[in-house]
């Protein structure tokens, strides 16, 4: 397989979020990536390499042009509020609720910081906007390197911040661009009729689910923790099953906290019988590992050596595969986790 | 005039609020109503009562019943989650942002702290429900208070946390249960036809708008800083009018940051016209006195005297009124200002 890792992950580094009232250090930290990368060094899978710069049209079939450029450059803006602010990190505090405007960009910077979040626990720092972007041109990357004769069966968008959460003009739950839907819709692009995108981490992808919602031509599933108790709370129940002309084309599969591999894979076979019956050219996989038994903020109960089993059962789908990196907050187990999922599939696919 | 103090607002009193991805201390202090208690002993306008309870039915008539029961409980959940959150302020941390849903209450406690709010300044702390229930009582005492013969020409809410941000199921600047709404309410059903609620605080009253945007028997007007660059940001446009049979029943009057008395005594002599073209049967003034030039997170410059001017202005609509307190965070001068008011209105009401 293919591997596009981000050179500026590391940029992106928050210092807090907000947890039960109170700011806490981030889970989300560039050495859950540096593992992998340490872990594939001792388990070579393939040549990692560096991703072109991503056209900014792609980015804007996925993401409002007005989130993008507000993502761009909030932090210059956040610091020339106060240069005493570069030693923060930026976090919302007042949010558009129910009956308010969204038509509108107001002049207010935290106004429109709360405008294109859903939570304070993703700190926009220095490096965000250069980080997201590099991570969505690693996506656009492995989904193009899946065309022509001689491609690879699979390729790897290995990023920092994850993707999966963020919407056509919201952040929030660590993401900001979403790396499936770029992978998903470049994957369209270069001429694959339909494609699958299938979130294997613990949180509902409520971001990629919203982008997708009222189309056919991507098929997006999820299998996660419920939302009723579990993040994001606000979306990912059995009854989302699309609108418009994606009615049908999106599976939700959310399971109770304490469910283990064998129940876990259940929803697995459920998912990749739904995407045999759509028949893609393309699968996109949002390989979250905070399913994993160890994660300190998730309470799945799959152990490392399952990794392998679901890198294989997904392979077994027998599509061109994009992996693009999500969540898992066990650091130190995320590369042997990570990797057994690619390993997994790469011996499968064989 | 009648006043009703509400006697448990000190047991409301926040730690912190969130400001710029820090947590500061807040500006919605107990001190604010006990310097406006201060002022009236030393220039007393009317006997100062205590409220009988108010009646669910009257808060429902208002509020969502599930957003009552939430806030009625919150402090017990929160503490319940960990005891030592006893010591800190509940704050939300995620929220339903575009295309999330809000029909159903999640189970997680943050995640329905972050579905009934728009903000992260409005501390929920222990005695919250009690002063925001006891407030309310204050509101609907003094609507009632003006029924009758023999009844005052004016009663008043003196009561915090205020009230004019708060809609029908969502808490934010400050504000829990909208006094004014519960005022206007109370005295549509003891029989005025058509009520007009006009809000002089500095924040537009979104609260309010939304609460009465599709109804025609309330008019809701606010005067305010321009929500581009002023809380509550996202609603009190001058394009905001009304919608069906509320069309036409909603005024705003943005105002430029740095406003002085005799430019806002046109927006106010605006507002008196299109109340006086509505005839209603009574009145309802949310009053904040955050347009003082003093007041420190605020950008209009009326001066303590001109309080006493704004309030004959308002006698002159020669309406039964009620006054609901809303903000003012110069602290030392929220007595003077408030009273300047309230006495202004009385002079000229004789
Ligand atoms: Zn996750
Ligand atoms: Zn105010």
């Amino acid at each position: 397989m293919l591997i596009y890792a981000n050179p500026r992950h590391a940029g992106h580094s928050g210092r807090q979020e907000m947890y039960r009232g109170r700011l806490v250090p981030c889970h989300e930290v560039p050495a859950r990536l540096e593992h992998v990368l340490a872990e594939l060094a001792r388990r070579p899978l393939g040549e990692i390499r560096e991703a072109p710069p991503v056209a900014r049209a792609l980015l804007e079939a996925v993401h409002a042009p007005r989130y993008l450029r507000f993502l761009e450059t909030a932090w210059q803006q956040w610091v020339a509020l106060d240069p005493a602010n570069a030693a923060l990190d930026a976090l919302p505090s007042v949010w558009p609720v129910r009956g308010f405007r969204a038509d509108l960009e107001p002049a207010n910077f935290a106004a429109r910081l709360g405008l294109y979040s859903f939570d304070a626990g993703t700190p926009l720092t220095e490096g965000t906007w250069a980080a997201a972007e590099a991570g969505a041109a690693c996506a656009a990357a492995a989904a193009f390197s899946l065309a022509g004769s001689g491609a690879p069966r699979a390729a790897v968008a290995l990023t920092r911040p994850p993707g999966h959460h963020a919407g056509a003009d919201f952040f929030g739950g660590y993401c900001f661009v979403n790396n499936a839907a770029v992978a998903a819709q470049a994957l369209r692009e270069q001429g694959a009729r339909r494609v699958a995108v299938l979130d294997v981490d613990y949180h509902h992808g409520n971001g990629t689910q919203s982008l997708f919602y009222e189309r056919a031509d991507v098929l997006t599933l999820s299998i996660h923790g419920d939302p009723r108790t579990e993040y994001p709370f606000y979306l990912g129940h059995a009854d989302e099953t699309g609108a418009g002309a994606g009615l049908g084309f999106n599976l939700n599969l959310p399971l109770p906290a304490g469910t283990d591999f064998a129940h876990w894979r259940a929803a697995l076979a459920t998912a990749l019988a739904r995407i045999a019956a759509f028949a893609p050219d393309a699968l996109v996989v949002a390989l979250g590992v905070d399913t994993y038994e160890g994660d300190p903020i998730s309470r799945f109960r799959l152990a490392s050596g399952d990794y392998l089993q679901l890198g294989a059962d997904i392979a077994g789908a027998g599509l061109p595969t994009v992996f693009t990196l999500e969540g898992g907050y066990a650091v130190a187990a995320m590369g042997t986790n990570v990797v057994n999922v690619l390993e997994g599939f790469e011996a499968a696919a064989r």
